[in-house]
């Protein structure tokens, strides 16, 4: 499809990453045709016995039947997991009753190739909403599927990583070791909007061969996703369908619980990695932009009045714009909702202070900031007098690519 | 300046509308020179002794000077005004204490002239932000704005329209008969986004020669704010300036509390079509949009969730694309934070279903869909299942006259 061709965004790493081979799990691609013809769309993630699955949802209302399985499965199942098998090209959202029963179908098809029981297998999916999802296109790839998994060397994951992608122009990975042990933490994510058009959803899937209970995975996930993705915004528009799932497969003999701090770290260091690289490829991005609160109530207050910032369109058209219109970032701190002194704010572009105490900064120079605004990494910060809380937001400019994407892509 | 001098909007009025000479109340407009030039850009309301005045203002946490005036002025003035007052070109916001201080100043020269008391002078100001207010070309141009006061007919009317407007595209009035009186309602409006560019701002001036007291006034315009002005969205954006007056003069001797039912109609019918012609002067806007949400818990949730379908920046691209990308709407509804049961959500464009009970509706012709949205007014609705509640928000499409307007204005 023509919107996948899209030129690779400015903001994409120079390669994907080297990447570890984590124990314990096999990873397989197949071209089953569910969308898109030519290109592998289905991923599947064979994980050893005694694996421990974990997983973050969408806070969306009108959840895709694959986030009602995974939590279904993973209650049931008591958070073990035998594999993951993602498709793109079709979100299986919208798609009532008919779209749970595909679901359970797809888990019950790989439950029995590989000999687990049903609630072990977890489905995800992304692409158009509203249209059934054929399972008999992902089942009559599964034999292809199954034959080709391999313990992931670098190809391997970047292959997984480009089977799950829908109008993303790169593949995302990250990896990190946990230090002092012998065990890495290492996944894939897709995303290019919050929902990408009607592609659907932001997926990541993590792994570690580190052996952990499910109740601690989920709460390292849990605190991970709240530093990582939970940080970032392209559009302000969220997925039916958003899907982060850990699997720690224990293959490397170290356990977490000996390595806690080690463990968050690698897993905060690959979800922090892979949710950037997402807001890299929003679509139509021209900047990578980090917003940066201080002095606010509370680190809850500082990241909603990030997030005003980060959300407004008339922010993100001045950084696409290179415009140093920090009146537009007062505007969008006024109506955060959230305790700020006007009459105390303060606020940087870069290192070049515009404002100061509720006045322009005297020794403001409109050239530096420009300069600042030029680069395609941007910090913004601003202090709102009030408190000790901070935090960050990371996001992407509003560029005419995003409206010809958005507006242009079913025409 | 430039950006003025865009195409006037393709959803503008055929004409400035024929407007009532409401009573008691005299306009004049001059050219102070604030930032533009070759314009008139201050605008004077005087108002008959006994005039009351009511205020509701923006929810900014960041005001503008003159919003922190105008409280204070109708506070210690116990809600009586003879004047108003506004300037474009400078909306004296983020200017600190001698932004405040501009602001008193110019009520104490417009109060000197007209003989009242400084507490009955409101102001408002609208422009960019972060730059000290000239009230020294303000107090130049009064001898000209008072010598020029007429009782408002049409030509009037426009000429003060036309002064308080920045990024507007044409001039913005409404006018409406009191029923079974000789009483009127009139009033004027600027603002082209929720926050234009630097041009901060929705102002709106509403005028009637019915006779009432300040708290009636405040009730009546508080309520008749909540069914307008508080049902728009261009951007989601909130400026640190929003003002809306109301002065009652009781010029006509008739008394509101007599004509309660027909005062407020006709306060409703000004005001709500003042709020549609700022959203159909939204910045680049092609299309203008009515999102019903019905079914909801209750009418603050349909609201909220019709809200969180006008502001997705993801719908509001497929509207400006003639894009029958319902699934989108599915997705904002999921992220609006109500009571929606998405078994038994249905979608409408126009009159087409698309969506019944949680799955796409059989008889949905997208053909059809897309017909109605090559419209230039589109209409939504979403039946979201649970309840009585209904409400609608208006908007307008995103497109790349936005960015356009908002990424290029200041380079």
């Amino acid at each position: 499809m023509s919107a996948t061709a899209t030129a690779i965004s400015p903001l994409a790493p120079a390669a994907f990453p080297d990447m570890a081979a984590v124990g314990g799990l096999r990873l397989g691609t197949a071209a089953a045709g569910i969308r898109y013809s030519g290109r592998p769309d289905v991923m599947l993630a064979e994980l050893a016995p005694g694996t421990a699955v974990a997983g973050v949802f969408t806070q969306s209302l009108c959840t895709a039947a694959p986030v009602d399985w995974c939590r279904h499965a993973l209650a049931v199942g008591a958070g073990r997991g035998r594999a993951i098998i993602v498709n793109s090209g079709n979100a299986n959202a919208f798609t009532g009753a008919a779209g749970y029963r595909a679901a359970e179908h797809t888990a019950a098809s790989v439950a029995a190739v590989l000999g687990a029981p049903v609630h072990e297998v977890l489905v995800a999916s992304t692409g158009v909403i509203g249209e059934n999802l054929p399972v008999d296109r992902i089942d009559a790839a599964l034999p292809e599927l199954v034959a080709g998994l391999s313990a992931p060397d670098r190809q391997v994951w970047k292959a997984a990583a480009g089977a799950i992608g829908t109008t993303d122009t790169f593949p995302k990975g990250a990896s990190a070791p946990v230090a002092g042990s012998s065990a890495h933490v290492a996944g894939i994510a897709k995303g290019s909007g919050m929902i990408a058009p009607d592609m659907a959803t932001m997926l990541a899937f993590v792994f570690t061969d580190l052996a952990t209970d499910a109740r601690t995975a989920q709460e390292c996930l849990a605190a991970s996703v709240e530093q990582s993705f939970n940080r970032i915004t392209v559009d302000s528009d969220t997925s039916t369908s958003d899907t982060v799932l850990l699997a720690a497969t224990g293959a490397s003999q170290h356990r977490a619980d000996q390595h806690t701090a080690a463990f968050q770290d690698a897993l905060d260091e690959v979800m922090l990695d892979l949710a950037h690289q997402i807001v890299r490829d929003g679509e139509g991005a021209s900047k990578f932009v980090a917003v940066t609160v201080t002095g606010a109530a509370d680190d809850d207050a500082a990241r909603a009045i990030a997030r005003a910032v980060a959300d407004s369109p008339l922010v993100k058209t001045a950084l696409a714009a290179s415009d140093a219109n920090w009146g537009r970032i007062v505007a969008a701190v006024g109506k955060a909702g959230q305790r700020a002194d006007r009459d105390r704010l303060s606020i940087w572009i870069g290192d070049e202070q515009c404002a100061g105490h509720g006045v322009p900064h005297p020794g403001y120079s409109e050239e530096r900031a420009t300069e600042h605004l030029l680069r395609d990494e941007i910090k913004l910060r601003i202090d709102v007098g009030v408190g000790h809380g901070k935090g960050t937001i990371w996001t992407c400019d509003l560029t005419h690519g995003y409206i010809d994407i958005n507006a242009g892509y079913r025409t």
